[in-house]
């Protein structure tokens, strides 16, 4: 038996292109000779449709596309992932299912067991989880435990289900375990990934077959890497990474090969390029993020900074340096190498720049507001309005051109609140806020691999927001590779001000540092969704209340 | 036996205070002679603590606080609300439980088996439900059947979950049913509430009390109204709505009262005052926002038009008319009355006004901008200049005096995008974001009840943006009444495309607003959290992918 593997890049609700290109894949699939052809989960209407599961009439449309997948299902299976209603008048109204399609119609339905709902995950707000029907499907003389994404993930020793579909299945003696996902991409996850597909194929003594989503929705990364495992858990074939892929296997092939022994071509992932593959996950992020909105364009502005610079760099790589602007606006508070340095990295970049400088109008501004002062001194209120006007400017360029603003905070600003609402906290989409600081420093390190691209003084020069004279990061936060630590261990792994203390971190910094996280909440819900490349990303993953008290 | 609710208003994580206030109240209702005393739903930690949940060092002072609160539990017992460690490795880590406390310890542990995960809710992203361990209290020989909020409601006929814990509980033949909730406000769902507690006081032939939350806690506000029923499913009290309140009941008068012998005194919400409870919602939530957050001040623009008349009185009623501002910041277009009806409506409420002209300021900026609009001509880039120089102005005004600027959109603009991002849709809380135009002019109406507070004029002019000559919303969106109408279907009550044709409105127009709604999540993701006061509002309880191609 043949059995091909569709990683593929749909958009969310578009049913018409997503059906369109099953199809396609269906009868290239046929081509190659395959018997069965898998996609991933929720394919058919894109992962994660999110309340869109709420309307009877995104249901249908789902419904109507599977019926239309089926119809080229002659001489071939098809496994596709779709909601399917619950005909049941108790529990939720769907199930998150996986179709087996064949002879021109739907054949079989498996039903997910375990509904992860933790971190960005939410699908037990949609779906009920399958508690009784577990079976096999037989297909050509081959026995299948057809899975879908998390039912096989609860094999680690701390268990977050109190069932295991797979123990159910094993009983029916398949000869192969497939399994469809939605998993997306974080540092680190791909291991995960690995260790519990190991687990799971080598525990039952069946090859594995699993598929994965490629391509990003909003904040989401998928990075795809489907594979192929033997009957011992070794990995077989790796797929691709962060790129559409198709391969078709001989299910004989795969129970006796060993180890790997092909790999994914061009981007096959090594141990230790952690600062790789977040890199190629933000070109993915920012590239599938205009195209699937059908824009081209980026504008951002260019301070001068590591991060902007970080940014730009991104983005001309995602989208061509034709398609990004940058733009310098200097204040009476700018260094001269704020405007060198971005002229030197947009000239390493062959890249577009625009300067406009602020002054006037901040002026004109302080001068219509200032009398409302009534006479205080300048504080960071001045300092807003600088970062205000840039914001406005580049939100103005935008209107007027059709660009995508682009935010440049990265994930320890945004932590702490060192940015402006409205300022520089403004854009469609958060490129780098979910990178520490000192890992945008890597980040810049890793794309002058080759060359410079980044000017060497952006990478060394103490960081600025140069909204007041002579001002450093340093002068409000505690130097960044002390600070990134506390946050990586608050946010990431959730320890307590005791567990931070006992790890040596001062207490006064600890307290000050997790009351500015508390207490910056605001700030977070009014930013653009953030490209997540960590297990704990600021948005969807991560919900807190505003108005609360704990340790602020 | 006497039995005393504690309908109270505490702050999420403020350990320290909510515990004072717990035994604050038990002290109370020992004086009062009561046998036992019942708290809200998680009332020790506040609710929804949302993440806060996944932090060890959170539960760890959930524990300690309810050890604390058991020791004033010395002739007398306290029912009280608060995560659980689930001590088994399989399933999540917590439970949401109640604690009845007596004789200065834990006396028994009931958890919650019906995990609302739907809406604002996410409670299977922290709990593991309850499947079997159903037992009753028994304490000063009577027999309780202790339930959590969701574990009574779902005796509807279309079931959200396939158990039942009163099913379970019935058997061991209880004397009454306690329900401890946390159950936010929201236009008519008191009515839902009635009906359920109704039905399973009447279903089981028992008494039932229920307390609940009051207070806001960001965009949900809790409105109280705990009850009590008698055997026949009877409300024999009904507690005060958007108030903390504070009742004793004797066990044996509540069996044999008959229908409703006394309401809550102040407040009693009778059954066509939907308006009037909106209206209490609103001012509830806008004063926990500034008090819990420890701000005393609010600033807003003032436009004239109906919007920020509404929020402007709305603060006033909340905060006090000197910690109110408003803004007026005509610009070119704006029309004399924007100034006059502001003015006149500052007079009506004794209210504190500035006046900032946005012309110079506009100029200036256009001329730095400007050179780079390639000499196109004029177009919404412009109106968005304008109205984020005023997001501007009130930004610095707000940082320089510590205001937390309130945002005017109303529920028909945030759905359509008819706003400025970082110009009217800037601010710390959304005070009528979730109330359609069409509603926004009853409250105007209502709240003019006695005397004309909002001028006239500002209710019965057309409304216009005033961002170019002569424009009126009606140039941009449908008639309001029509809009409304379409929104609510489609936000509300999740009709489809056909649906809405079926129901006689006209296809273009749906097919617009539908296609406006969607694109716009962009802008939604990045509003201020929105008091919720409809069953659907936007923010928390609504999840929609930004990038989607689904009616769009």
């Amino acid at each position: 038996m043949k059995i091909a593997l569709a990683q593929i890049n749909t958009r969310i609700g578009d049913f018409e292109e997503n059906t369109r290109r099953i199809c396609e894949y269906i009868e290239r699939s046929k081509r190659d000779g395959a018997d069965i052809i898998v996609f991933p989960e929720l394919i058919v209407c894109g992962y994660p449709p999110l309340d869109f599961l709420e309307f009877e009439d995104f249901i249908n449309r789902c419904n109507t596309a599977v019926e239309e997948i089926a119809k080229s299902c002659i001489g071939i299976a098809a496994i596709v992932g779709s909601p399917n209603t619950n005909p049941k008048s108790e529990g939720k109204n769907l199930f998150n299912a996986a179709f087996f399609l064949a002879d021109g119609k739907t054949h079989q339905v498996v039903h997910k067991t375990l509904l992860p709902t933790y971190d960005v995950f939410d699908e037990y707000r949609y779906f009920e989880p399958n508690q009784n029907l577990f079976k096999c499907i037989d297909y050509k003389g081959v026995r299948i435990a057809l899975t879908i994404c998390e039912d096989l993930w609860d094999i680690e020793e701390d268990k977050m289900y109190t069932n295991w579909p797979m123990e159910e299945l094993i009983g029916q003696k398949p000869d192969v375990i497939i399994n469809i996902a939605a998993s997306p991409f974080s540092d680190g996850h791909e291991h995960s990934r690995k260790r519990v597909l190991h687990k799971a194929s080598q525990t039952y003594k069946l090859p594995l077959f699993y598929v994965n989503h490629v391509g990003a929705q909003t904040e989401l990364i998928f990075d795809g890497g489907s594979m192929v495992l033997n009957r011992e858990g070794n990995i077989v074939c790796e797929m691709d990474y962060f790129k559409e892929d198709f391969r078709v296997f001989d299910l004989d092939w795969v129970k006796t090969a060993k180890s790997v022994t092909y790999a994914a071509a061009s981007s096959f992932i090594s141990e230790d390029s952690s600062i790789e593959r977040i890199h190629s996950a933000l070109i993915l992020g920012i590239r599938d993020y205009f195209r699937k909105l059908g824009f081209k364009k980026a504008i951002l502005g260019l301070s001068g900074g590591i991060d902007s610079a970080l940014v730009y760099t991104l983005a001309i790589e995602a989208l061509g340096n034709e398609n990004v602007v940058g733009v310098m606006m200097p204040s009476h508070y700018s260094s001269d190498h704020s405007i060198s340095d971005s002229e030197k990295l947009a000239k390493n970049l062959n890249g577009i720049t625009k300067l406009i400088p602020i002054k006037p109008s901040f002026d004109s501004l302080l001068e219509s507001i200032g009398p409302n002062f009534d006479h205080q001194k300048p504080d960071v209120t001045e300092e807003n309005i600088q970062a205000r006007i840039r914001g406005l400017i580049l939100m103005a360029l935008s209107n007027k051109d059709g660009y995508i603003l682009l935010n440049t905070s990265n994930k320890s600003e945004a932590a702490v609140g060192y940015g402006t609402l409205y300022g520089d906290m403004c854009g469609g989409l958060s490129v780098i806020g979910d990178v520490y600081k000192t890992r945008a420093y890597e980040l810049a390190r890793y794309i002058n691999r080759d060359r410079e691209v980044i000017p060497e003084n952006i990478i060394t020069k103490a960081p600025s927001a140069e909204l007041r004279p002579d001002q450093k990061d340093s002068d409000s936060l505690p130097e960044y590779d002390i600070l990134d630590q506390v946050l990586y261990n608050y946010i990431e792994l959730r320890k307590g001000p005791e567990d931070l203390l006992e790890m040596g971190f001062d207490k006064a910094l600890v307290s000050r540092v997790l009351r500015l996280v508390n207490l910056n909440e605001y700030k977070r819900h009014q930013t653009p969704p953030i490209l997540r490349v960590t297990p704990k990303a600021f948005g969807l993953g991560r919900r807190m209340p505003i108005v609360a008290k704990y340790l602020s």
